[in-house]
């Protein structure tokens, strides 16, 4: 890690290759299609060690997305956001070359979507199950029904089945109610799946949260999982129960330019440009980021009552309660730190080096 | 507006100018040097509004800022971050071919630079006048007077000024509160300068917030001023009183996915890959940002009770209460949102497009 002159994302690849193949032994054992989302490396190394695990269908959040993985050969692609119909052009030009799925919530949007494509494709309907940001409500079963009639009668649109992401895993306070969420997110898309059955043989039930997937055994009901995170996993995830601290892929190295022992704090070059703002409290403590011992080449143990409690744009404030480990760092060295959400981490910085 | 596809910044470049004139007047009226941030725009062709008024010297937050900078022919530039000694290859470099000032807030930090320094360069004492981020404390006296005579008396230092950023005041209840946040500082910095004085001719205080350069008209004791947000300002300056709605020169132009007129819901492509999750509380209600009218070539007034209630990844929450608005949207739309904080949006998407 002496290399790194500015904030660097490091990876672990075997940690990374064992997330990866537990969770394709999981997807295995329950007969379950495994489509990743891709939204959470945005890399195209990770991408291989999924194809090395003998991974082919994927998720990403965005048309840009799927044009990169197209661009490396993955062809079969759910880009799960309610379709952008200003990216009509690119949707088109992509549909020529990759099997691409997409999603719809809407009527007004199915009709869009029917009249300004150049060629058939696969639409899932997005449902909400209780997260409450998009997707139509599980309980509204004459605009489901009406809708997936709708898709049915639509030349261009080939219902393929209904989708849901129960996000709020993520705010759980525990793997109990991570498993309380998933199995009511599973029995309301049961629910909603007996409805639209009429509509098409072969309809995929799609589901899956990180937390969800990383937790549960019980999948009844479900045809396809597309958890992303667990890739890397994070401080959220691991306080939330989803992995063990262990698990976790992917820390952040940052050089230290300032040690202040009297004020228990160490500034880094780390901001809200590598982190982003996102922060969770952890045993009642508001926390970026948790700060871990650096190895020659990987990292170790967390530094107790040692974590990054502030960040401005480019500078991160770490709160220091061992001064062994203060003691050690002066300005110019570097430290690692686990963000609490990898995706956004990644997203900022992009250049992932493996370790 | 009806070109894009994706999230998009929209700069008014009148409105930029004007902000841009008002603080090159403020900074004459008072007889202070200025030397704007330029970590807010990172971007050339607003660069080149403030060289046509006539700005010569600048602050930027990072090494690389300063390459950026550098290589379209900015010549005097203060990095404001505590001096990172892992990238000292590239400061000996920038410092062959720019005036380029550092700033250090320890002995040790100190030591090791005037150690690895190929060549003299232009040193500022960070000082902490009240924010708790970096620098050293203003009332630390006998830390002070030893860390300038040390710089004194290095070869490669050059003890040019003290520096301090009032950041607190971003988080100010109003102009009063910003105006007495101000008030403290320069004070406690004209202090810090009584005691330092004697290590160095013509010692610079630099000061320089927005909110303090854009309310105060007390700049007593201050040399520099190095205000950077307000080029565009946002829903946070305006919030706290630093400009008026009709000043912020920035919004974010965002297609619409889905509409739900019974949830007063939208949802827009623009989530926190875009805007950051930097968020505030406006009377009360948590909000990422304000939705706004957008024009033909441009945009207009705020909508009523219609703001960026919640973002994950890609997607954005719009919670409407203007019945109205919500009709006139459609999926493939687009509407306009004034970021919480234009910095960290325009870091995300760095691409601007004028009007």
């Amino acid at each position: 890690m002496k290399e790194f002159q500015k904030p660097q994302l490091v990876v672990d690849r075997e940690k990374c290759i064992r997330n990866i193949q537990k969770m394709v032994s999981k997807a295995e054992r329950h007969e379950l299609a495994f489509r990743p989302h891709f939204k959470t490396h945005q890399s195209r190394e990770v991408a291989n060690l999924y194809a090395q695990e003998g991974v082919k269908r994927i998720t990403v959040s965005s048309v840009e997305m799927a044009q990169y993985f197209a661009s490396f050969g993955w062809s079969d692609i759910t880009i799960a956001f309610p379709v952008n119909l200003r990216e009509i052009s690119s949707i088109n030009e992509l549909n020529t070359r990759v099997n691409l799925h997409l999603l719809v919530d809407s009527m007004r949007s199915v009709e869009l979507l029917n009249e300004r494509l150049a060629a058939p494709l696969g639409v899932f309907i997005k449902i909400d199950t209780g997260y409450g940001r998009a997707g139509i409500e599980f309980s509204d079963e004459a605009g489901i029904d009406k809708l997936a009639r709708t898709i049915a009668d639509c030349r261009m649109l080939r219902l393929e089945g209904i989708l849901t992401h129960a996000g709020h895993t993520y705010h759980a306070s525990g793997t109990e109610e991570i498993e309380k969420i998933h199995r009511t997110t599973i029995r309301r898309m049961d629910t909603v799946a007996k409805l639209v059955r009429k509509y098409g043989d072969d309809l995929v039930v799609s589901v899956g949260d990180t937390p969800s997937c990383s937790v549960s055994e019980d999948f009844t009901g479900v045809d396809e999982i597309r958890p992303g995170n667990y890739v890397f996993y994070d401080l959220q995830q691991h306080d939330i129960g989803s992995c063990s601290f262990d698990e976790i892929a992917l820390v952040l190295v940052c050089p230290v330019v300032g040690v202040y022992p009297g004020k228990e704090k160490i500034i880094i070059y780390g901001g809200g440009v590598h982190f982003s703002k996102q922060r969770i409290s952890v045993n009642g403590v508001e926390t970026h980021g948790q700060v871990v011992r650096l190895k020659e080449n990987g990292w170790g143990e967390a530094v107790p009552g040692t974590y990054l409690s502030s960040v401005s744009q480019e500078h991160g404030i770490v709160t220091c309660k061992d001064p062994e480990f203060m003691g050690s760092l002066q300005p110019g060295d570097a430290i690692g730190v686990v963000p609490v959400h990898a995706c956004l981490a990644v997203n900022l910085l992009r250049d992932l080096h493996f370790v």
